[in-house]
């Protein structure tokens, strides 16, 4: 049992193996392997159309009023203590009245929990589902974070497609069609990241029904809920809590730009008390008895943020982003090869599938981004980091100048690699 | 496989059973349930001496420098955005020169990885540590949100013990008599909550060579370094990284009293590169690219809250700190059936020992705390909380008048339920 002395100490300890298979699918990881393509001397500098986090540029900057209500929060030095683990009353109440301004009903303030951003809320809803021989059902293409936190969570994971040439709207043949009794809940991810679809009435009340049928609770994942900007409205899957049980992680990161913020939360919509009864409630507050929260001071903005937020400004996000998705897909038709199938209307997010037959030399969506990188320093996120291979997933939340500079640089890019046709 | 219709839906999904499990154990879970005994109708209103978050006492309200440095990093609108999920880097410079400040040689910024306080520090390093057939040993008594994470990641947890008599030391033969193998960390708490010790050069020495000798990595939570009031100064485990590697969480939720600002920290003290050569270290950033941050806006004011908060708040502080824990010892000593086996140097706890044979009909901790809060609206966490039945933590991190308020009426309480001897 003894180290040292002449040899060298056996260590006992070994890290985790399950953590690094978790992390691989990460879209932070897939990004950075892409940014180590990037060529330092690029005079023309890097442009990001790789994340969804516009919150550094003018145009997407953050209303001044939730400023004034964070500083004001902090100057009251009545929130620098440990908040409650289930959140600051006075926040969860403001986020009930917030969204209960979509619902065919109010929720309470004990329907919310409030999170780390919706990372954490994300992180929550899986840990609760995790048993032994319970599965997931996800969207394919998706937000891998869920698929790394089922990795964490040793929770099985079965996907589902989305139809491009529906609007990406859901097989729900194929979610049918994975009923084993042993399903626990799927995602619907709405506004969608990555594919920018917004889902109908109608659509999403099929949905609800096929999951009361397998008897599983639907994770809306409503962080990008209000960001649209197509003919279809945003409509909560709350909405439809009477059918089967939701629960909604959310944040203030996307609508507000303000992912930095790290304010999140879970709502549960269950007219029914199945959520209570079947103790998945009792289980997320035990989740959060034992894990980190948001900051104090932050909870303590959240009424104001709420509150003091006028119109005008999402109005002018909405507007931005109308724009340069518009823009985005005007000249991504110049491209040859990139074919995209659906026009965006909601999130920040575009899915455009690579044609590589028509390209030289490029193997696959990766090698394309990393190319890109190296050879143009524009950022791309290869479809395969949310399930698509030869795919890209292209974020248009940008200044509209760089916007259009990327799109160019994209552009020449793909002409300097077409196939030469002898 | 269908639901509804006539009948009632058979929900698939149930929540996880190691949840409830784990919860079980937290401080706050005990608190809470203590709690439920206060008399809403008291009009002497609540005393607490059961946590450790004075920061809503206006003796120990945080220094305005700090205040400003959020302010301003708010202000500048550079921090709304993501940070990278290791921690934005100027803040990782500033933690690891403060750190380096107590140690014999310079930490590096890449030796430092932020977290949503010392609380997500430890959730990381345990489930990093986390191997089928490994286990930890954690001191009793200790923080028991360590086992509570245990618990969740299925770490195996074996405990020595801290000795009164011997200024609440570490038990080292007992420590080493758990020695199997598979032992992967033992946690150091310095200064200790919750027993107010101090652990001295000499001793932190042994304990390194134990650990060493044993091939594990020691976990030293300094969450609570340098708020010592006491003879011994406060030294970092770190100083020994040469003997045995060691992961250090901390935050600055205790010194600047800010706990609601969830700003903390693992530092690596690792000059021989053990924890890079395990993996160790990379495990570490996978476990961070899968969960949440830290607020960016507080990361990027950790630079100036570090250099510009004065020596005058941490001596003002610390003065707060002897004096109350001065009056609680005397007035404790006042107390028939309470003990006080050793006088407490650090942090914001002192441990008490009930003699119950002396109290009429109170059957344990437990039952004294709740009484205690029924009867006197004054909360005190049971010992079997942290570890030790039928001992209490008192917190002395508590206004001067509040604190002899509430040492009365726990005298009068105690002198209630004196036995009657005919
Ligand atoms: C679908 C989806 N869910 C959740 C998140 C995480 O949101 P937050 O920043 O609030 O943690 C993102 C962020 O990109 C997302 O795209
Ligand atoms: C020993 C110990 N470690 C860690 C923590 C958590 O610290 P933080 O508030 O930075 O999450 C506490 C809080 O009470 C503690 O007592």
């Amino acid at each position: 049992m003894e180290n040292g002395g002449e040899g060298e100490a056996r260590w006992r300890f070994r890290p985790s193996e399950v953590l690094s298979e978790a992390s691989s699918v990460s879209i932070r990881t897939v990004l950075n392997k892409v940014m180590e393509n990037l060529e330092e001397n690029d005079p023309r500098g890097v442009l990001h159309l790789g994340h969804g986090d516009p919150s550094m540029f003018p145009s997407f900057r953050t209303a001044s009023a939730a400023e004034n209500a964070i500083v004001s929060s902090l100057r009251s030095a009545k929130f620098n203590c440990y908040a409650p683990s289930v959140g600051v009353s006075m926040a969860r109440r403001a986020i009930a009245d917030h969204l209960s301004e979509d619902l065919p009903y109010k929720l309470s303030p004990e329907d919310v929990f409030l999170t780390s951003g919706c990372t954490q809320a994300i992180e929550i809803v899986v840990s609760v589902l995790s048993r032994p021989g319970a599965n997931i059902l996800l969207p394919r293409p998706g937000f891998p974070f869920y698929e790394a936190r089922c990795a964490f969570s040793g929770l099985e994971v079965r996907h589902f497609n989305l139809v491009p040439e529906r609007e990406w709207e859901i097989d729900l043949n194929m979610v049918e069609a994975l009923a084993d009794g042993n399903n626990a809940a799927m995602v619907v991810i709405n506004s969608c990241n990555p594919c920018g679809s917004v889902f109908s009435y109608q659509h999403l009340a099929k949905v609800a029904e096929t999951a009361k049928n397998l008897g599983i609770v639907i994770i809306a994942d409503e962080v990008y809920d209000h960001l649209v900007f197509g003919v279809k409205p945003f409509v909560p899957m709350g909405a439809f809590g009477q059918i089967t049980p939701i629960l909604t992680p959310g944040s203030i990161s996307k609508r507000w730009g303000v992912p930095g913020w790290r304010l999140g939360w879970i709502a549960t919509s269950d007219p029914k008390h199945i959520l209570k009864e079947t103790k998945v409630v009792q289980c997320i507050k035990s989740f959060l008895d034992i894990s980190t929260d948001p900051a104090t001071f932050v909870q303590g903005a959240v009424t104001a943020i709420i509150k003091n937020t006028n119109g005008d400004f999402f109005n002018k996000i909405i507007e931005a982003l109308r724009k340069s998705s518009e823009l985005c897909g005007e000249r991504l038709q110049e491209i040859d090869c990139i074919r995209c199938p659906s026009k965006p209307e909601g999130s920040m997010f575009l899915l455009v599938e690579l044609n590589l037959s028509s390209l030289d030399v490029i193997q696959d969506d990766f090698e394309f981004c990393c190319k890109l990188a190296k050879e143009e320093s524009v950022i791309v996120l290869p479809g395969t980091a949310v399930g698509l291979k030869n795919w890209l997933r292209v974020s248009f939340a940008v200044e509209l100048s760089s916007l259009d500079d990327a799109l160019d640089r994209l552009k020449s890019f793909c002409r300097r690699h077409r196939k030469k046709t002898h």
